[in-house]
């Protein structure tokens, strides 16, 4: 293999590929990025086993030459030293050449590194995806989807399933789910199926997955290809395959989980409430385990609060917009009442309680697609 | 104690001061911040021991009042919760009243935290400084005098005096030294000492107080005043006062360390140089301590290589402007070679060997103000 190819390129290309690449891997050629080179592209592919990615570089794109091709070959480089040097190298170029025992050669201005390649035949294939279950829905869309639930997945391993954010298609709507059994986040999207009528459940993304892929898609409404099997997931975007596994077992059914009827139901800002919150756990934080008081005060107004006996008290008042049904009080973790707020678009939120120890929901007003769930805490 | 204070300007005051205060600390009163009022400004103060700060905000400046004050006090304040209660606030000034046992209250907007203080009479008293040896710096020039120095400073406590920059001044010239034995960073520089002709030596400020300094003072021509004592060094800026201890000791006589004469001289572009190195140690890091190995090699070049026996091996050329004397293969740290061009800011260095198991000196071209010294590493 012998190829002169744009540094900026190869730089972009290398940055998505090393996503996939653990230095934690013990398989020794994981730890090396793929690169292929054909007549009309170079391919880069990194992997971890769970995640593996595949970026496409095009000889020539839009009448720019990337890559003059003087001889077509493959080799595997060590991934974190490569990828440090390309983003070093003084010349807007570099020529790559594959010699003896594939020792790698790459010359940039005054500077010649010699890199110890291994066999790229050594390298695993990549998932065989057939096409099964195929839609589209756009990329800077899903993104929003993966900000909007994957902060709920579970951290703990006790039950890995909930590690992953589950992917529900039915009648058109695409509903993902994430929850750590403490809150859970849902949100739905109308998806475009084509002509087919396909359907699926228990599809369940590895939440790190899901925020890999998130750094590597463009925000633009660039349609994001998805193709869903038995135990993997392909996301196809222009010059990229990211391919993920999905974790084994069933999703517990939390359509039930979320209520349908409420109690007491509170509009207000989201930024004033969420930045109250935010004040309030400033003296939870410590032995509180991040827990606030939150009450129905009347005069159109709700209180949050929090108390730490060696250190202070905070009260926080926040007007309300509307307010309807019984007088309340409860407590919660503010840490994840923030973090549903965070994934609100809307200026004011409804916050939907049906009583002191049962889950209430969050939602943007005027939109039903996201739901935040939060468990309270029993402290009243 | 009862104030109005703007939020902006009490939020800068304490993030200044908070430089000083020691989360690790074992004496409880230091994690807090002092704040005093009186009819002309508040005062605020936090000290770690080794580094006290004290930080004025005046009740009124360029006609723009900052403080409205309803009863004078002092009390002392949990700093960490405090520093980050005032960065939330919700208003742009805080309302803050001292109650009975030093209960505080802030109130800013919808917002009413409550805080545990501390009695301000039980707060240590900054030390008393006598002013024996004052001289006058500018601000921006000394941040540079540290930014040229400090890095070298050992981090090893086997000879803690080596953890100082040691300040001498001579002759209107204060000389600022700091070693780890491996290398040496000197810079001089001509002050102002007034119609008094003082001197001093071995006056060795810990390197973390004077990183912390150069965090605090303004990137600003306004002179900063140094008061130097037997065990305190003071330095006052507008509205700062800045307390250190000074190390115990006696600092190593490093004049006779700096060779006078030169076998090798080389000048060459301090940016070119340094990529080249930076690029050379991306495979020196592991296993081999970072060394380099540099060489002159003719053709008005010198070539900077490593070599990694599980990695590969990297050569770079680069040109030199002037080159004069004898050949010569020596071998480094990349990083002490690294930091020590950082530190230049002159588009070209000037580097003087006297041979390759000697100390090499690291210069700007037509400045004699610093003098980087490197010991050269056995490899050749």
């Amino acid at each position: 293999m012998k190829v002169k190819i744009n540094l900026d390129q190869l730089i972009e290309g290398v940055q998505d590929v090393m996503k996939a690449v653990s230095s934690r891997t013990t398989v020794q050629i994981l730890t090396g990025i793929k690169m292929t080179v054909d007549h009309e592209s170079m391919t880069l592919t990194g992997s971890d086993s769970d995640i593996s990615i595949e970026r496409l570089i095009p000889v020539e794109e839009n009448d720019i030459v990337h890559i003059e091709i003087e001889r077509e070959g493959s080799v595997v480089l060590p991934a974190r030293y490569f990828s440090e040097i390309v983003r070093k190298l003084p010349n807007d170029t570099v020529e790559i050449e594959v010699g003896e025992r594939f020792e790698t050669t790459l010359r940039s201005g005054s500077s010649e590194f010699s890199l110890l390649g291994l066999d790229p035949e050594e390298y695993p294939l990549l998932p065989q995806i057939q096409e099964n279950h195929v839609f589209e829905i756009q990329g800077d869309l899903f993104k929003n989807v993966i900000r909007q639930t994957v902060f709920a997945v579970s951290t703990s391993e006790t039950r890995p399933i909930l590690t992953g954010v589950n992917m529900k298609l039915e009648d058109g709507v695409l509903t993902c789910t994430a929850t750590d059994s403490h809150r859970l986040a849902e949100r739905q999207i109308l998806v475009d199926t084509g002509s087919e009528d396909i359907s699926f459940a228990n599809v369940v993304i590895p939440g790190k997955s899901l925020n890999e892929l998130s750094k590597i898609i463009d925000d633009s409404a660039e349609n994001l290809q998805i193709v869903v099997t038995s135990n993997q997931v392909l996301f196809k975007a222009k010059n990229i395959l990211f391919f993920s596994r999905l974790l084994d077992g069933n999703y517990p059914d939390t359509s039930k989980l979320i209520p349908s009827d409420s109690k007491t139901e509170i509009v207000l800002n989201t930024k004033d409430f969420l930045q109250a919150i935010d004040r309030a756990s400033l003296l939870a934080r410590e032995g509180r385990n991040n827990v606030v008081k939150f009450a129905t005060i009347g005069n159109q107004q709700v209180e949050v609060s929090s108390n730490s006996p060696e250190i202070g008290k905070v009260f926080e008042h926040v007007m309300v917009d509307e307010m309807e049904g019984e007088e309340l009080k409860i407590s919660f973790n503010a840490k994840y009442m923030m973090e549903a707020l965070k994934t609100m678009d809307s200026t004011e939120v409804r916050v939907l309680f049906t009583g002191a120890m049962r889950p209430f929901l969050v939602k943007p007003t005027g939109d039903q697609a996201i739901k935040q769930l939060i468990l309270p805490v029993r402290t009243y």
